[in-house]
């Protein structure tokens, strides 16, 4: 079965859930191009998603992803949090930012219970998960509904680890994508592999379908993904520019800015690293800093950082997402960039 | 003009030259199944480089290609190499060797006035550079022998720094690659891009060929870089394993051992990052250390312990370069590995 009869969309091309960057608005113009739409949960209350799903469900017929992320929440640590936010205290004085004002941040939620609710109420035709996947009788829940389960691979380990598990595709998240590295069973990033790498050791790994993901920006990269053995595509930088996605102002810029080019993993806004366009706070404390809170935790103390900086048009202190092909676009509707990323789907 | 006819081999496909790996005999065997053979310099004698020579031409009228080094040789820093020596002191007691026994490493030579003069006496018909260009004046006389000049680019601004400079096609060495990175205008690691990012980019920016390379071990592989919009391929850990290399019986193995998959980039063999299988010396010191000495000083020290060890059948000390898709392979030769690749250019 092809990957697109699975997901049951016209084309083999998921758009990449980008929570903070886009909601219902994005998914619906790409599923109404024949990609699978994709919204990412992991910043949304349970009400927003249900929202969401309702706003995609009243614009389009066809089959749409709910992205969730996988992560343990750890325990609070004060003593490291507090010695974060006095690393940051220069920042905050630059800013005027009382540091005992800064509230913990709204952070990202893992896949619990309640998500698990919410997919057996909602039933969406795809469910994708990044930084693993859920707990056996969560999943076994997810299963249960009929959706068609996704999630990310770095390394042929993990693969191997989720085709056990009974995902139904794994996408093959190469070290050139933006946004976080999905990476669960080692914290080692000298085991992420470049695409060119990553999909066909997957391809020759497993039985499943790979969906190739980082660094495809155009159908030129479609086509090369398929040629190395992939089933279908993730596309997700390309996007940002859309008018349907919700992009921050100083994000939408820092993409188009002539050092766009220069992005790096970083730890710094969320206690994870994820690929990112280096701006101030990257090369002022980073980009890895192994005093920072652990992932989700970290999001708390840059954020007031992050809100005055933006409010002057700045992005200094922004997560600004993207992959290593993610600059040089043009803003385009997300219905013209999906029918022409399907142009590399033709002639394999 | 296609590729391989500035190159004048059949296919648009070099050998990628492998310093301590390789002499003529890969050379040839990729030389006369149409590829274009490379003899890497930087560990030679000017004697040995023409003795090589001779017996590529003894062996092949097809072209070839010498390959040299253009770094600046760093003044001797005593201090910093006694300290780098001092913390290598667990080792050479583990190996019984009297630390004040250790001569300087042979180490890597540059580009200089005495290779220059070898280029005008053997003329090779491809000249290829890495970490830069060798000074304007080193550079005019090799344009002078008609030479054709290829050179390694890992960012778009180095791509344009060699084009300015008049290189007729640039190398886009992808962050897969096995061996030394190519860098040169910066050092800043997280500038380097896969090979999925890197050879769109390159392609856009020039008016030059690009040769993808990195990450290239097979037809599919090749074919996706042509599909990217290279104009050919570069491909090197693929032949490791070739009986036509001299790659060492560790080195060998540690290939075609499960775990080659974890590669890293390590500067604690000679004082520059360079990709490798992960190894004992480079879980314990590095993978990348900054007390390590600058590049090629960082030879010496570890030289004797790396032979000591390879004495007992044992790569824990060895620079065992690779590429992120260099493992997995079986041993094949040289020709059948290079019609194997050409495939790739078929059906463009």
């Amino acid at each position: 079965m092809s990957l697109a009869a699975l997901l049951g969309s016209d084309l083999p091309l998921i758009q990449a859930p980008m929570a903070g960057s886009q909601g219902s608005a994005l998914a619906i113009a790409v599923c109404a191009a024949g990609g699978l739409g994709s919204l990412p949960c992991a910043m949304l209350s349970a009400e927003a998603v249900r929202n969401e799903v309702a706003a995609i469900r009243a614009a389009t017929v066809q089959p749409f992803n709910l992205n969730f992320f996988c992560h343990s929440l750890p325990a609070p640590d004060a003593a490291r949090d507090a010695a974060w936010r006095a690393q940051l205290a220069p920042y905050y004085a630059e800013f005027g930012i009382d540091p005992a004002s800064i509230a913990a941040g709204p952070g990202r939620s893992p896949f619990t219970a309640e998500s698990a609710e919410l997919v057996e109420a909602l039933r969406p035709a795809v469910v994708s998960f990044h930084f693993g996947l859920p707990a056996q009788e969560l999943l076994a829940r997810v299963q249960a509904t009929g959706a068609k389960l996704l999630a990310s691979a770095t390394t042929v380990a993990e693969a191997l680890w989720l085709q056990e598990r009974g995902v139904d595709a794994v996408i093959a998240q190469g070290l050139e994508a933006g946004g976080h590295r999905g990476h669960f069973l080692s914290d080692d990033l000298s085991e992420q592999l470049g695409l060119f790498a990553l999909v066909p050791q997957l391809v020759r790994a497993l039985r499943l379908p790979v969906i190739a993901a980082g660094g495809i920006a155009d159908a030129q990269g479609v086509k090369a993904a398929m040629v190395l053995g992939a089933a279908g595509v993730q596309v997700g930088s390309a996007y940002l520019l859309c008018p349907e996605s919700s992009t921050s102002a100083v994000h939408r810029a820092a993409l188009q800015f002539a050092d766009a080019g220069h992005t790096a993993l970083t730890n710094l806004f969320t206690g994870r690293p994820a690929r990112g366009i280096v701006n101030r706070f990257m090369r002022e404390q980073g980009p890895l800093n192994a005093a920072v809170p652990e992932f989700p935790l970290a999001t708390g103390a840059v954020a007031p950082l992050r809100a005055l900086a933006e409010s002057r048009g700045n992005g200094d202190f922004s997560p600004l997402w993207a992959g290593q092909n993610a600059h040089g676009g043009r803003p385009m509707r997300a219905g013209e960039l999906t029918r022409q990323l399907a142009v590399g789907f033709s002639g394999i």
